[in-house]
């Protein structure tokens, strides 16, 4: 559910066109609605959108790294093993929580490890103990996006890559990053769009639960 | 193992520079090595390679239609379901084939169903039954790219793109078709290089076999 | 006519260097002064626009979610058949009002489909009888741009495709789309500038008179 | 049907494979079949694809220009008006005869206005009582890609306008072409693929059975 | 002159780092000074950056609708014929507006024939008169950029061709113009920087002192 | 006249189709016609293309390095200067010389400058007093394209500048050239198309007649 | 150290989160740590910013030009010899600057040479003395980019170019810089990403101590 | 010294033009005359171009793998230490090769560490005795070109990138390496062109004689 599909949304309620109830029965009837868990999420939004969610549905809450209203109203467990969220840098956490917070929503447990970027790449190999245990891996990385071959390299897992819009120039708003995951020389690396979090969440959700 | 390396080992063959036994064990040792299970690879050969490598390595096979050479040591099934392979067009094909052949040799159950391009959408419906029962599916799709979309909005599983070459003018050799899956609609999509059919196979078989 | 040719006017009203009766005159030679039928339309167009215009053309009414104003003094149908709209997703609803506000003040008759992307082909299909009854299609689409495809292939009539520039990172404002749908395997479709909807809607019109 | 499809369907009939009955029913159920007036066309087709054809197709012709072989069986009119393509320089000529004879095989009366383009304005002009008599209107050009705009202003039918890959440098194989077209400041422009003729002749031969 | 120079320069001003003299002394040393005639250009300037000048330099006048700000010391005619400039759309002509007075500032006669985009071929025709008395020619059109080819084959002088960023979508910030400009198939067509109006009469007039 | 015209003429004139005088008055009859003085140039033909021309045109020559074919049968000056071209490296030097061909034949004194690429410096100041007597200046360059720029300060008379495709990598066929020369930050150049020496060679000769 | 971290770390000092002591703590440890000569540098930093961190960190000293904080608690010279930065335009002075401040932080004697762009190349020339005094050479152009070159082939020592967006229309951002730099005729030239004149000091720096 | 310039110099030693003394003599004037010492290099040259060479000029040698013709004049060692030349794949040794036998011929010791991409990130730190020991590093890569960023972390010298045309689809020749490259987030990482060997080895040779 986009930030625009929501504000519309409590436009109607504050008007009166769309009652409280409705509301609820809407947000869940959103994207998410094929999650069969009862479970909704909102990325991109704002603390302001938040506040005005959160009058009328209060199980609401705001994760705020990430930019996302969730309603969570099934705690099951869906995934079969850990879902490991990977950044590069610290500008690529939102991004690499927004992965987070929609696998946690779908049902998966997750682990993450954060500015493990590949210009120090011992700290990468520090946390190797981190993506050991995961059953698919998602990597965030900005700037060349050289993050996911490294992390393809030395998992046996599938790996969703993430590029994000971070960095400046030549970086040309993500697409070095998107063209250095496309022709990553480890083979088990597939890609979603430039700051697609949810996408990769999603996509790792799905193979988590086969 | 690409075709260049595929050549230059065979010259050496023929010079006397590499035993038979030796070329054999270097096929071996290719990039499929980590396969655990003596199974190779070659992708983009020619049936003159294939000729070449038959003389010293009887067990070798050419499948034609996706240009590779297989030699199966170990056929058995390290998947947990089936892998279904969709083509747009039937010039996608030789690419939707090397994807086929890639997850077959890895040990996967594989299914396909060719030339169902969403300007007809119903053959693609028709066939239906064929991708319900997949537990991982590839696409792959030149031209506009949109079949990708279409699939994942039909199908519950992760779906793995494989935009190709197939097009003129404003495709830009598959470039427009990448862009398309990158900007799929449908959140189970992720995406690989353009005619990297090899590269879907492979992640599509560790998707398999979790 | 282009919002700064109206604010232009709007600003000479106001000061006196044109008189209102004058105003009415230009709005009605502007670009659509060719239409012959003494309609005048204004698109990109903001609520303040119409407020202004308001004032001293009291014919004039605002149609908001296509953004456009319009002038109606024949009210003539010159089209020979129905000229449908169709969009992919919800955003892209103002590109496809304004597509179809411009077929309707060229006196065409109009219906419209809204938000049947090709992720849920069902709801394409379940809609099918809105454009079997189509003279002349258009299809508004963002992100991946598939929908023409879809609807190329279902229906025996002319497609006007627009994308539109909906969708974030890789889809590069549109470009993804329009790349997508130059390449159509669909043979009836053509194509209009990113966010077109006015292009389309007099393409549309003037096939459906003919 | 692409002339890689062709080759394939030969070989198969000189190896015995199909035969030349099938052959032929074949060439009929390609791309074209939906004409349902038994008309076939295969594009971009050599002279030794013909021969070839012509052996077990004897009513098949090559329009050597357009490189396109044509089976005709159905010489109806199904137009209700005259189709006319216009080129810009003489090395537009291959893809506007490609229009040309897919708008006649698809049963349209045609006309046609050659090297016309607008660094020789009054040529354009001069021939202008060819174009005043359309009912639809191909535009073909390459390099700067300006000629849809020119007429599309003089014209009051839809234009549909093809780029050509005609050009060098900055021309980039069509790409200024097609962006020029795509901005035309002509309301009544649209636009095909790159190079795409049979496009053009499709969307014509459409919109003029209206 | 930049903006930015101009606003730092009248900064100074107000803090009494530099004297109103120098101030003047500097405008006339900046980019113009090789003019060898005394007079002085500003581009892109706004109303405001008018006054602040207007205050120490009292013979200084603003251009409003070039958004140039000039001092004129030196009144002679240095150029052999007259410069004429041609604009596409009313959106057009802020950038030959800065064309016109960069010429007008050198010392050469000028004329101007506006709005005569080539959808309407017959008002560029109409106003035939007004270039055929050029001895240069400066042609500014965004959006397919199509004039310049047209202006070209009907003139015998030097053209020189201004992409503007007028247009959206596909018109890719002038991109589209410019390419148009530089694949013009009149061969007495050269190009300067999108939106470089001060180049074009820069060159322009050049030519014209020859 | 381009290379494959001339090909199909020649054709014909074998084939007896057009007979050698028809094909010197069709020569004549090409592009150069409004030369208004006989002379023909025909560019990018190989010395094979002219020993077939030799044999029907007496008196055409064959200038190599500039694969031109010209028939020169007016003699006079018609330019008031010199026209200089000058080239960056010695791999420029073919298009350098289309454009000196191109002057001469039109009737214009020309001199030359080349090998005097801006990482020697000292090379082309050394050679200074050859374009301080220029009416004009070509300036041929690929890779970074920055001669103009060079040339366009230490000149006081209008610069034409060409990029060439020479180069690799990043300089994606003379794309890097052209954007460095339309961003020159000499005021007195504009540019012409990649590898367009023709276009250069025109546009100079038209300026030296004013 | 980019100003978004630096806010942040600013709102944690304010809030309590992070103490003074803790806060110079981590500006020692962010991305300059590795000098080992404690020294800090934050990069991107406004007046505001500056007053921020100059109430608890005394020392810290505001370069307004390069728009950047610096903390020297080490002030070493750990340079061999002279880096000397060279600007093109005044326009490209902020990026030269960072690159200046970076190299003085790290311990290196610098000198500069600014507003020497190619088109004026006597300027250059003339200011000869200073970069004939370098180990090491920084260049920073936008536009054209080619003073690298020029510079490159006048010097005997490593010349590390930075592209500048600086420019307009066809600079794309500072691509045609770049493209201009990589494509550079001088062996010498090395490059870095568009603005990064952190990182161009930073090699130079690195160079310098060897 | 390129390939075609030999090629030429060759033809004209066969046709007397050039005598084989003063054939030598160009070869030692070319582009490397400015080392000073004698040593010439001729990259791009086939096995062809050697052994025409070598009839004339007996102590040329050539470097297959690097496809250069060297004739060495002068042994001496002028760097201060070792540049250490890295490649990713087998397929970017050409490329290596063509920086490694520069750096040689100018006089510098080399050692080389190859084949040691990210995706086996254990084989260069496995390897990383070779690159502690280097002044200066050179690193070679094509597809994603995310190796200098893993070098320039763990090394503390200068590394010099260069980006491979090594990949297919999406690396777009080279154009994903280099913009990886480009946006490294390894702070002692510059770049030179896409394939450049040469300039690599220049560049690191003139900062090794530092």
């Amino acid at each position: 559910m986009d930030a625009v599909s929501l504000r519309k949304l409590l436009q109607d309620v504050r008007s009166g066109a769309v009652s409280p109830d409705d509301a609820v029965a809407r947000l869940r009837h959103m994207p998410f609605e094929d999650l069969e868990d009862g479970n909704v999420l909102a990325t991109k939004a704002t603390a302001e959108h938040f506040r005005a969610v959160k009058k009328f549905v209060r199980k609401a809450e705001y994760r705020e790294l990430a930019k996302a209203i969730t309603l969570q109203q099934d705690s099951a467990n869906y995934g079969k093993g850990t879902v490991v969220i990977i950044s590069a840098g610290t500008s690529d956490i939102p991004v690499a929580e927004e992965a987070l917070v929609t696998a946690e929503i779908m049902g998966n447990e997750v682990a993450h490890l954060y500015d493990v970027g590949v210009a120090g790449i011992h700290r990468l190999l520090a946390g190797r103990e981190v993506f050991d245990k995961a059953r698919v891996i998602i990597v965030c990385a900005g700037m060349e996006g050289a993050l996911p071959s490294v992390v393809g390299g030395l998992a046996r897992v599938p790996v969703i890559a993430v590029p994000t819009s971070v960095g400046y120039g030549a970086s040309f708003n993500g697409l070095a990053a998107l063209l250095g995951m496309l022709n990553s020389c480890a083979s088990n690396v597939s890609v979603v769009n430039i700051d697609n979090g949810f996408g990769a969440g999603y996509v790792a959700s799905m193979i988590n639960r086969l």
